[in-house]
């Protein structure tokens, strides 16, 4: 087993006696590779990767920590396994087996006299594993995020009046990927004009007009890892509404920042920008919360909600991203990926945040 | 309602008073509303779409067939609708709901004096609806096909020796949705040399050499629907073995597809594919079954296996793609996707067949 694999089966074994994991990023955190299917059976003693004929070969080369069975029936590689191991309870994600995945988990194990554990107990394990990045993490990150900003640089250069929101959206996508990005982090959002309002609107036949504002909400993925960073941009001119608009967002985004630091409760970053938006007038207008945790996922823990007592630590890598949309008439939303350090952070996102008119 | 949620409403309510769908294909095909989140309610009487707000707008705006609710509280408003509607038994979708999700709801409906019912039986519902693909579907799948060969004419003219899987494969996605495609199917597959023995490698570093194959697995979405297609191309020149494997791939392919017609067992297809290939020696070599259904997901019901006594019938869409791989040498695939008529098929993939050496 690898460092992550031993810790997962210690904290495991204080609640059951294995672990199925099947969600592809666990699967991925734990082993180093990278499928749709699988199964990683994480007992006190071993770790096991049961995959089918087609990823065989490649696990077999690729996978950390474990051993690589190829399953005919999984019922029965995965039943002799727990019976070897003497595994009585096993935990599923409660957050990644849909119904009829545990259905088929429980009749394999009731068959070996084993039963599952449901609920959230190892995605509470696992969570907490993942929540805390590791620089070698936090490196994959950063450069997913150095990838979306040069792919954003020259992007702009050609946006215009007339121009269509998803030939924006496929140009950069794809000097994205050329730049090194294995992917995007979600189907990336460029939208213009009223759209704007739509938090999370999608690219579409719309063609920039003058006056228009144009959100970018965009992120790469490196090595697995996502990026996240919305910019809102200006077409030509500005009216005195967009601007307080996106100065309001501005300043709410800074005091969130300014929030930011080891100790510091989630509730608390989601409060300064919120309260700052709601006493400018806009209460009603800004309906997300302020920012989400990053990393093998797109959006993971911690939640910077204004529900979420989770305390910042050290090495969390979050989003602050607080917006303003009037519905019928345009929205803003700016955010920066960060990382969290002992006394504040450090903005992995450069791209400007001044009202940009483009 | 429109009439699809009308049909699903009347095959509900024999088994219970309502069902709930969260799964994002499930939603588009009853609502065409395109979203990553959401709550898809249907009673003996009414459909609801459940969005928070980040939806609401657009739900409204495109949603049809149903009443769209914005919630703040899931649980009031999920309840309220269960309440007036007098529902005490709510089907879920085993197939799309996680244990957690399901918790979530449990919770939710016990506090309204209802319960939901688990299993596959509303994933058996949705999947009779969806087997049958409407000419309206079929042509969007038609159309994603058209553009994936358009842009694979484009892209087989950059390959040559020392050019990368991964930056053909990127051309090829950029090609496929500047020709109109939504995105991809999944991440193609575009592999060469020892690494198309894997049915599932993923594009990489390496450079094309003389005498590989070169497969690509590939295909486009258009307004939701998939395409999917395999082709197998040599470069430079072939070998003996590489020709006879290939002509064996070639004419399991064929006897597969003179076996589809409206009536045939999905097994009895699979078997004329696969008595071939063991026949010509390769038992132990096509490990995969022989097809999938294609639409709004890219493996959907009916599954083209040995195990499958489902009978094919007139409009049902599916691929037919047999192959063999030999570890550490190669591998062939080579795969159509066709539309099942009453005497035979319609073959939706136009482009040739034969070794083509590039």
């Amino acid at each position: 087993m690898n460092e992550a694999l031993k810790l997962l089966s210690l904290m495991v074994s204080r609640e059951a006696d294995a672990a199925l994991i099947i969600s592809n990023e666990n699967r991925r955190y734990f082993t180093g590779f990278v499928s749709s299917l699988g199964y990683l059976l994480v007992t006190k003693e071993e770790a096991y990767l049961l995959v089918d004929f087609r990823y065989a070969q490649a696990a077999r080369e690729q996978a950390s920590g474990c051993e690589v069975i190829s399953y005919t029936s999984l019922s029965e590689s995965l039943g002799e396994l727990i019976g070897s191991a003497g595994a009585k309870s096993i935990m599923l994600e409660g957050s990644a087996f849909t119904l009829n995945e545990a259905e088929r988990i429980d009749s394999i194990l009731g068959k070996y006299g084993a039963e599952s554990i449901k609920g959230s107990g190892l995605d509470r394990i696992i969570s907490k594993m993942r929540i805390v990045k590791t620089s070698s993490e936090t490196e994959k990150i950063m450069k997913a995020q150095r990838i979306t900003e040069r792919a954003l640089a020259d992007t702009l250069k050609l946006i215009k009046e007339g121009v269509r929101e998803k030939d924006i959206a496929l140009e950069l996508e794809y000097l994205m990927r050329r730049g090194g990005a294995e992917g995007v982090s979600f189907d990336l959002i460029v939208i213009s004009g009223e759209k704007t309002s739509m938090p999370h609107g999608v690219p579409g036949d719309r063609t920039f007009r003058r006056g228009d504002f144009i959100t970018f909400d965009i992120g790469a993925t490196y090595k697995g890892y996502h990026s996240d960073m919305t910019r809102t941009y200006a077409l030509g001119e500005v009216n005195q509404k967009q601007k307080r608009v996106y100065a309001t967002v501005l300043d709410a985004q800074k005091r969130a920042l300014e929030a930011v630091h080891g100790g510091a409760l989630c509730s608390e970053v989601d409060a300064a920008a919120r309260d700052h938006i709601y006493q400018a007038g806009y209460e009603g207008f800004f309906g997300h919360s302020t920012g989400h945790g990053v990393g093998l996922e797109i959006h993971e823990a911690p939640f910077v909600s204004s529900k979420s007592d989770t305390i910042l630590q050290s090495g969390m890598v979050i989003t602050i991203e607080p917006g303003i949309y009037i519905p019928g008439e345009f929205g803003v939303r700016i955010e920066d990926m960060v990382v969290v350090t002992g006394d504040g952070y450090i903005n992995l996102a450069a791209a400007p945040k001044e009202l940009i008119v483009l």
